[in-house]
């Protein structure tokens, strides 16, 4: 098969690889519907958490089944799956408890951007459908592999109920998603924070009800005016910087609730401050096996659409102008098809 | 009135000062029945929180009203009150939330270390008892104040339930009473971290079920042990500095909680290694308005006994002696009575 490997800053290569094999009893082998880029590869792509070695890329899929290993017994060869980007065995005390992406035998998914994937713990890890699902819901049942299931768990972990008023610090597709998921959670006011145009656009689609453009210190003290001067029940971070973290801590009332969805670069946290902002903080890899069913079911009754993050869609070997468009922001998410 | 001063590191003075004076119609004066030391004054005693001025000392207390201000409606002269050390309107949609201690009027109460004192928003920071308490309930009493307080929100921010495994980081006196509280809430298994005999002991009184003597890395792998591998389901933070935070934060299972209760001094978190962590973040000052009703009626009716902590009774005179043994670690915790 061909795969997608990153070689170096701004290199993506689309080479032959050697088919997957089942190597554990454990494995499954998908034939990808579609996959995409993620936010996350453009840490690496643009240098900043460097690779050692060329690395097959992608992290996000949907597909049909293609073989199993011998001990395997949930998922059938010609199922229809969606996986998370985390592998877990969905049995232990952690997955047991909802932290799945943090499972005792995790292992993180990569080289999803070509036609055949290998994912281990098979039964832990994907979810089928019953039926095979029609095309078109293709891409929006992809976003529940990482997309959709990473904002979910932005307003999960920041307590997002009926009725609070929710920040969503960043405009990229999970920030985008996490305004989604909390207006399927019965926020009653959502704030989003974007400069782009197209993506205030997709935010008020989504559920937005507000749109705040400034930024750092400007964009806390235009927080705190919708808010009576006290601050959001739950702020959603949905970048990974240190100015994004600040944004959210500040933005955020006295009890109130942060979550950190994007694996932060730089980000240092001062003790005292925290204790003094008096917010809730929970985050990491989101557990999406946890809301996989769920989020899969909303998409099939047709009553969520995340497959709109996608605007670009490219043939699978034009991956390489996938991460370019992605890199310039010329393009939110970008769709690939084998 | 004599008060106590703080001029500067190892410093304290017992001196002359006016008698406290009803300043804003919300105020009450209170005649001290007993105060003390918080662990939290030796941060400033030890010259780590460096003081500007000579600086009136102080900031638990219980005792009688005196006066009350003309808009002071809840509170009557001849009560016996409880206050908390943060000041709070109990009305704003902070206080509403159960974050008093972080409310709009907040105002820190200095200068306890008192026969006298003037306490803001009497209203709304006093909690009075429907007669006045025996003297023997006296140091239960003041404890509520705020290092019982302060143990209950490190217990109740961390999530602490009926049946879970907690861990207490530091067996100073409020992390003894947060063993105490957990004990309370219901813990299952609540381990004190402690390398001294008199605390231990103390810890198991209040409910400890283990103690680890080891610290850092031999304390997390202690806990691990202790804990299937995984961690424990709740770590109260009850020190303040890197290592004890460090130490929390890496003896939490992923998805668990970890709360930190005293001020952080030079505590800073890396938000990578937070993410992976996958734990719950909360902290602050103890929103002890919150629970003074709640552990007011469990000392009256004698279901608990914090006032254990204090293990010297000095008169207020010698607060001096008073700082010098918290600081020795010859007491943990002093009473001073006027």
């Amino acid at each position: 098969m061909r795969a997608t490997i990153l070689y170096g800053p701004q290199d993506v290569r689309f080479e032959e690889l050697k088919d997957p094999k089942i190597i554990n009893p454990t494995d499954a082998i998908i034939r990808m519907s579609a996959t995409c880029i993620c936010g996350s590869d453009l840490w690496s792509y643009r240098g900043i958490s460097p690779i050692s070695q060329p690395t097959p890329f992608g992290h996000e899929y949907c597909g049909i089944v293609e073989e199993v290993g011998k001990e395997v017994n949930n998922i059938k060869p010609g199922q229809f799956v969606v996986g998370s980007f985390a592998t877990s065995d969905n049995t232990c005390v952690i997955c047991k408890d909802g932290y799945q992406s943090s499972c005792v035998h995790r292992e993180f998914i990569s080289g999803a951007q070509a036609s055949l994937l290998r994912v281990p713990h098979a039964d832990g890890t994907l979810v089928a459908t019953q039926e095979l699902p029609p095309n078109e819901l293709i891409p929006s049942l992809l976003a529940t592999s990482d997309v959709l299931g990473t904002g979910w768990f932005a307003a999960d972990a920041a307590n997002v109920k009926p009725g609070t008023t929710v920040v969503v610090v960043g405009d990229g597709a999970v920030g985008l998603l996490a305004v989604l998921s909390a207006k399927q959670m019965g926020a009653g006011r959502i704030i989003a924070m974007s400069r782009h145009a197209s993506r205030q656009k997709l935010a008020r689609e989504f559920g937005a009800t507000d749109i705040v453009k400034e930024r750092s210190d400007e964009g806390i003290a235009r927080i705190k005016e919708l808010t009576k001067g006290i601050g959001a029940d739950s702020v959603l971070e949905c970048v990974g910087t240190q100015e994004s973290m600040m944004q959210a801590i500040n933005s955020t009332r006295p009890g109130g609730h942060v979550s950190f969805v994007g694996v932060p670069h730089g980000v240092s946290l001062d003790g005292e401050h925290l204790f003094f902002s008096h917010v809730h903080l929970h985050g990491g890899p989101a557990p999406v096996r946890r809301y996989l069913p769920h989020l899969i079911e909303l998409v099939l009754e047709e009553k969520i659409n995340p497959g709109k993050v996608f605007d670009l869609t490219l043939p699978l070997e034009q991956v390489s102008e996938g991460y370019r468009a992605m890199d310039e922001r010329r393009a939110i998410k970008t769709l690939l098809l084998p």
